[in-house]
């Protein structure tokens, strides 16, 4: 499932702007690069209808309408999350511009929960039935999560015990863990 | 400390822009409110040195040049973060608009998660002297935090050994505890 190309194309523009109000600290240097990408939205806001996208964003997993800040292609807030199940896991290859950054060269640890609470209740929403949310979520980083490295979000459930998923997963870079995540995920009760 | 008024006017209309992308799923309507934003961007690019803002925001804490996407005034991914001292403890009361949903009507765990890892860091940071990054922090939903909700994200050091600062902090909305995160902050050991 993808989202409407204008939405997609107008979501691509305005993290370039995020990028560069995050990147540009010259005030002349930044109005540059806010002028030209305002000049190419107001094209496209011309003629959505018109507008189409190389290589569109697919939905993965059960949001049908995915406008989260973790992973819709529609929310600039989020890297367009694409989560794959690969032999019982969920999983997520990205990269992430300095616009997600904490300490300097670092993702910002607060993104990286955020990661791993996303693909880790990707994980325990595999399969129809009611849905699980998130009861707790135990992050520990073992290592700097690099800016603009080649990330793997990887998460799997590891028990089930009646309406409670046990949740485990990481996040890997250049074939190191960088940061683990367990949690529990719970069902509501039926009415 | 404030933040360029070019920069934060542009970083306001970007985040408008992103709460269109995901309330407004009707590419014709979406259109015309992309058009005007991306008006008011361009008219701004065309004089950044003239740019006011109203009630520019206040960076607060040690990041002297705030660009996270936790708290930066002009980083579009951030709600603006104000955290203060209170008593001991860091605090910050702030509102989340749509861009930041989960499940419907609640903000994105992981949110919480980065909302709490921001503010134990900050508590964890407090005077002089080396940088503490966080080891682990744990997050306890214990109820849901709404969307458009008056939240007050507290966090405080509970215990000092060493390099090790323990920190323990709630989300509260309404008078009741949403999320509770506790953690561990660490500084390098000096070279």
């Amino acid at each position: 499932m993808t989202t409407s190309p204008f939405a997609e194309h107008t979501s691509r523009l305005t993290r370039e702007l995020i990028h560069s109000l995050v990147s540009e600290t010259d005030d002349g240097q930044l109005a540059g690069r806010v002028g030209v990408i305002a000049a190419k939205l107001e094209d496209a806001a011309r003629r959505p209808q018109e507008v189409t996208v190389t290589d569109p964003h697919v939905t993965s997993g059960r949001i049908r309408d995915d406008v989260t800040p973790a992973s819709s292609a529609r929310n600039p807030i989020a890297p367009p999350m694409l989560i794959e199940r690969d032999g019982g896991e969920s999983r997520c290859e990205l990269s992430l511009p300095l616009q997600y950054q904490g300490p300097p060269g670092r993702v910002h640890g607060g993104i990286v929960a955020l990661l791993l609470d996303h693909v880790l209740g990707n994980a325990a929403n595999v399969g129809d039935g009611p849905r699980y949310f998130t009861r707790y979520l135990n992050v520990s980083y073992e290592a700097p999560t690099p800016i603009a490295g080649a990330l793997a979000v990887v998460g799997r459930v590891v028990r089930e015990d009646g309406r409670k998923r046990f949740l485990e997963g990481e996040v890997v870079c250049d074939g190191q863990v960088r940061a683990r995540g367990e949690g529990l995920w719970v069902a509501p009760r039926s009415t």
